[in-house]
């Protein structure tokens, strides 16, 4: 398959709660692919890594309501690639009316989801990657090693690539932005605006709002290791690497805003949500963008911002709104 | 609220039964607003004309699926204009899972939905227009009359302008389409392109495929009032008015694809969503675009048409394919 990313407008939002801030969007849940969100870029750079590499066949990994897997089985069925997925459900055994749309979506692009307990992840990759080799296969799993890591870099490169693009994009409407907020959930994203902003010598303002369960330290040292790689794999064309004060820095992460942990959300995050909609017309995921951006109106409010001028990169995962919807209308 | 209205792109999208022609899309339902589609432009065309007549509510009427109607819902709730809605609903009566997401969007935004057998609409559209009155307000019913017409050159605009976009995009890319082939339900996206073709002078080569119950004459009545209305209400700055038989010389309507009638699709029809899905991850609405693409593809093959560039509206309807997706989950 061709390229699927576009560039993505960003667009004035209204957010009447705050009348002392100007909200900006990046409106990454309109690329073009598969109802869209960063995990189109993301999942792009793992489909080039892997035809570089030489791979024919993919293991996914993620929860079961995953945007990224959605996207990977996507371009996985449009480029012939065989593929499967390790799943992990931390609400439990699968039940009929309870299967989220994008794992619906993962399976009807013909990819066989396994769900697998959290503690466990290690020995299913194993076994499924071996299930390939037996296959005659040379299989790609998408976060590198069996304990899921070794591919952070290639990951950052999707939005590495994508700050280039808000600068350009800010120039052209002529806004510099004084904070990028971006929902924090593989740490993917945030890294990769983090290497591009250190990339291209640009100032200090991104600040990720965790989705997701890791808390202190390991949360950040994820980003740390994102944030090495990226440059690490570009030191052969003489990029240099920083060093871990360096990056450090630039790590600005809120994680007590995460509700509890990944996938949980509160009636606060649902009335977001739902003002969202009422004022724009733009839809959010509860679980990431969602919780994210209630993350973000918390954190401008309790440290007194104001005046400023505020971009969030809506990362998508327009299914999860829709399981949202459909889980109120069973209610209702 | 501000013009949601923006240039959509053009995508080649793969199909593989039929490997003679060549297929591209033009990605309406990639109009930001509210999950988009051909109603963002067609509601933009009512809310501007509501703006400039002074008017200050909303009257809708529609299926209880209606794209339309979520889209004006919204624009009205953004713009602070009280809408209310009436609503046929040819299944039957609202039952709790029954109800459409568009519905739920719709009755989200604070729009009152009140169902209304076909037959009762002039009656019911007197009662609502007079409840709005008497309230102090000057109502707008997007379809004119009591009878529904009135205001088909409104409409029509949206896609006169957008057929000037095809016309230079299809310069960008250098690409001229043998074909634009498109779904055809009011007859405003249709009609629109039509006025647009004509008033631009440019060739015959619009083609709809009706996914309505309207058949014969009645149908192409519609679009050739659409068509007089749209230079009608240009008479003023001098525009040409043509008569029928230039207007009629320009409908093309294929009116036996559509499965027995306005939200009803069979087996053949969800099979090309599904495929359109799996070859390019891109989401038809049955009862819209997938019933209208299905249409397409037959047309091109029982008239022998191969080695052509042909280009369809995607006009969108998200919401309808997620509640396809919930349907096939719920059946198990």
């Amino acid at each position: 398959m061709t390229d699927p990313v576009v560039s993505t407008p960003i667009t004035r939002v209204l957010w009447k709660e705050d009348p002392g801030n100007e909200f900006y969007m990046k409106r990454e849940d309109l690329q073009p692919f598969s109802f869209g969100g960063n995990k189109v870029r993301i999942g792009w750079e793992f489909m080039r890594d892997l035809t570089e590499g030489g791979y024919d066949a993919m293991l996914i990994y993620g929860d079961a309501r995953s945007n990224l897997c959605r996207i990977l089985a996507g371009m996985c069925a449009v480029s012939g690639i065989p593929a499967r997925m390790i799943a992990t459900r931390p609400g439990g055994e699968r039940e009929g009316t309870d299967i989220s749309f994008n794992e619906m979506i993962t399976e009807g692009f013909g990819v066989p989801v396994r769900t697998c307990p959290a503690d466990r992840i290690a020995d299913a990759v194993d076994e499924e990657m071996e299930r390939f080799r037996s296959e005659g296969r040379n299989p790609y799993y998408i976060y590198g090693n069996r304990f899921g890591t070794g591919r952070e870099g290639i990951a950052a490169r999707a939005y590495a690539s994508a700050y280039r693009e808000i600068l350009a994009e800010e120039k052209e409407l002529g806004i510099r932005f004084d904070l990028i907020a971006v929902p924090y959930g593989t740490g993917a994203t945030q890294g990769g605006l983090i290497a591009g902003a250190m990339e291209l010598r640009d100032e200090d303002r991104i600040l990720g709002i965790s989705v997701s369960s890791r808390t202190g330290e390991r949360a950040r040292s994820v980003l740390r290791e994102t944030v090495r790689s990226y440059f690490a794999d570009r030191a052969s064309d003489g990029a240099d690497v920083p060093g871990p004060e360096r990056i450090d820095e630039r790590i600005h992460l809120e994680t007590g805003r995460n509700c509890g942990g990944y996938g949980i959300v509160d009636g606060r995050v649902t009335q977001a949500v739902r003002d969202m909609f009422l004022q724009n017309s733009v839809a959010l995921a509860p679980e990431y963008t969602g919780k994210a951006w209630r993350g973000m109106c918390d954190y401008l409010r309790e440290n007194g911002i104001s005046g400023k001028k505020i971009l969030f990169i809506n990362t998508g995962g327009l299914p999860l709104f829709f399981d949202a919807l459909g889980r109120s209308r069973s209610r209702g």
